[in-house]
């Protein structure tokens, strides 16, 4: 430990300012502005995701009692250094592939939807890694996340909205992966301790959450982006009314469980999330919701105890029931839908 | 209470399965989409509205030592349950009086609004109900409260967005009626306790609630939704004042008291509910807010003392005087402005 | 003690009372309402400022651990009785010089951002006034604030939207002013002690202002609107970037220090205020934002050590680093901008 203390302490702040020198320079010679007004999106709309990455995400990571401060302020170190990466790799692949400019500020909202894979991913991690690894991690997953939506948008042939959506699926098994590579914390380390006061400010933050999802899906969605929201927020209305039922019927005393509202509260807008503005009916929508918020809890008993133990894996926040399984389910229903 | 729990334990989760199911069901049969642009609300005035429900109210009943999770949590589930049920009921209305349709995302923003009437009452009856007399309430206040909007509607001849504003005075009422047919808890009981932090929760609450009651004044206005929005500024910007300047003339060391200021604050914009876009000049939104502040404050004593325990009403959060009267108040002024 | 308490016991509501009559009487002769509709500001961007207003500077100032409730509800009560003053004091340079109306909208949006001047001479006097005093304060210091704007305006020909601007370099400055005044408190004693939770709620006010920063600078400019969005948003990323670096480099552990990262990371915001939508390229911005954090974390050093004991000053918050010096850095580089 100490070893990797002074390791740590040496080598962060060259790395950040190292990597802020390199994202100034690039920005010198990638970043230009004269864009066709329709490309715009409203403020709002890209405020809506602002806060949802900066609050939402950092306050959802707030269960673990020791990472109070890491997940408010690391986060945002995490963001800040992702989101200027995202914005630059992107302004590379307009350069590249000869594509129109966009807006300032969509550039920015993109970046930071993009952020929500490295978020989700740090979910995973949390509690195994020191800052050095959590800073590399970032810049890695921002470029394969883009490398794998443009192969998504070239050789499959996905549309640009819907690549985007990807991202949450993309986080939860990127985290799973890098997490494998990590010895897991010895059970009884203060590390994975949670009290009720760092429950509830999670609870604050799956609320928030809650409340922006309709936002997330519909920020980016070119057409339809009133169906996109009235159909989330159906979705994360039926699986919010089944994360507290599956809570009560799965609890020996019949009650409310935080940690299963906590994940699988979330699960319907993750679900819709490809399929948000086409879905034409919201009660599809609510089928939706209602199924992922079954198969959160329904996957976080059985991964936590076969699939994990078998696997050697170690997901500290449960990002794999959280966000991996319903955002398959979703992109399996977004299939059969564009099938019939 | 043992027999009460195992009850209550057997019952929930079917009677939440058995609502979940219904709405899917009449969503297949009356949720339809084809609508006037002209009918849309803004997505931001939406999302204000939403926030405002979820977090507002959330945390304004947090105040109560036991109740922290139940207010923010258990609040999450009455709310998407309430939403969908006045959804339908608004859908249904629209199908029987052969009304045009609405934009999606306005018939959720109206819903939300409708249910504030339903945290209200909550308001009045949390520490003595349990979760299902809570759900069954929530269905029966909606149904009720519609009842009452078609009644004033068509009856009363009150306009459609008037009669929206209706929901404070509504709330207060029927929960109060809904609370005198519970036991008091026995005073001394941990269920009435507040603490210092859960108070310090509470006041974001209310700053919250301060800060979003612009939107929800104005949400719904058809005309001078702007001449809503500084009126209502205006007369919060007066009740606070009032209610900082009483609290410290009614206490007897002169310091400000929470207590007073939770429930004053907010008169001055329950009060301009009815007529905020119908003043012309904002000194009078400021007199009436003066005026809500100190019928808040002096209602409180005198209803705490005289009132309550002669009529046997027991009151937890105090909605009478914080919604109640100045609700009461803002249908007077209504009726004199309308008579002027 | 006893003697300013029984003083403020009398004086305090009576003073309130008279602020707010005279507020409805001016409100009666001056405030009129017909307007041209291109004045107009949209109102989720009103929403921005004042939320930035009564929730992130609310918070912002409760690292002090006896002014939980102080930093969050007086702060309401401040920024009410200035709101209304600033809108006042407006309305007559309006009236007097003949200027156009304005937006009942925009005129409380501009009255907020006058404001920030008030809440930040408020940190630099925090533990060391009474009640009366601040109030007080709020109105001189609002009055001061109109003055220097319209000499500003008049005299140096400072277009209207930049010496609005200025706002942060005159809170700064007047509150260091007001607080030589007032004697130093001990340093032991529990006024200037902190708590691990009443920094984890500065955090989150400080997170609140990061994110609304962008709104803040954008809210009145003219043209450029979205150029300005995106170059606070850079600058603000450099800025948090550089916080974390310095932050570990200068503490002697290597671990990230709350006082740092409170301090530095809005310096950004303030420095690129005055030129945000000026700035052609956001690499500008960026170096902009980085060199701010540099003075910012440097300034708290220099300032703490050698010149405020050498001044006697006393800076309850050190808003002189993290609003004053970036500030004045802000100012010099839009003279340089203009000059090149």
């Amino acid at each position: 430990m100490s070893y990797n203390y002074r390791n740590f302490r040496n080598n962060v702040p060259w790395l950040i300012l190292f990597l802020e020198a390199v994202f100034i320079v690039l920005f010198y010679f990638l970043f230009s502005e004269d864009v066709a007004p329709r490309s715009r999106i409203s403020y709002p709309a890209f405020q809506d995701v602002n806060h949802m990455v900066i609050f939402g995400f950092g306050f959802f990571l707030t269960f673990l009692r020791r990472y109070g401060f890491s997940s408010t302020g690391f986060n945002l170190l995490i963001i800040v250094l992702g989101v200027q990466c995202s914005v630059l790799i992107e302004d590379l692949l307009v350069f590249l592939l000869q594509k129109p400019n966009e807006d300032g500020v969509k550039r920015i909202a993109k970046a930071a939807v993009s952020m929500t894979a490295v978020v989700i991913s740090t979910g995973a991690v949390l509690g195994k890694t020191n800052p050095l690894q959590l800073i590399l991690m970032t810049v890695v997953e921002i470029i394969f996340f883009h490398l794998s939506r443009w192969i998504n948008n070239t050789f499959l042939e996905v549309p640009e909205d819907i690549g985007m959506m990807h991202v949450l699926l993309f986080g939860a098994y990127f985290g799973l992966v890098v997490s494998s590579y990590f010895s897991e914390p010895s059970p009884r380390s203060e590390k994975n301790a949670s009290t009720p006061k760092s429950d509830l400010l999670s609870m604050l933050g799956t609320l928030f959450l809650w409340a922006f999802w309709p936002s997330f899906n519909s920020v980016l969605a070119v057409n339809y982006k009133r169906r996109a929201i009235y159909n989330t927020y159906f979705a994360l209305a039926a699986s919010a009314v089944t994360a507290f039922l599956l809570s009560v019927l799965t609890t020996k005393d019949g009650k409310f469980r935080m940690t299963h509202i906590h994940s699988a509260v979330l699960a319907g807008g993750v679900t819709v999330g490809y399929a948000a503005h086409s879905i034409e009916y919201p009660w599809i929508a609510m089928i939706l919701g209602l199924l992922a918020s079954v198969i959160t809890v329904l996957g976080s008993y059985c991964l936590e105890r076969c699939f994990n133990p078998a696997m050697k894996m170690h997901d500290s926040s449960g990002v794999h029931f959280t966000f991996g399984l319903p955002a398959v389910l979703g992109a399996l229903a977004q299939v059969i839908l564009l099938v019939i």
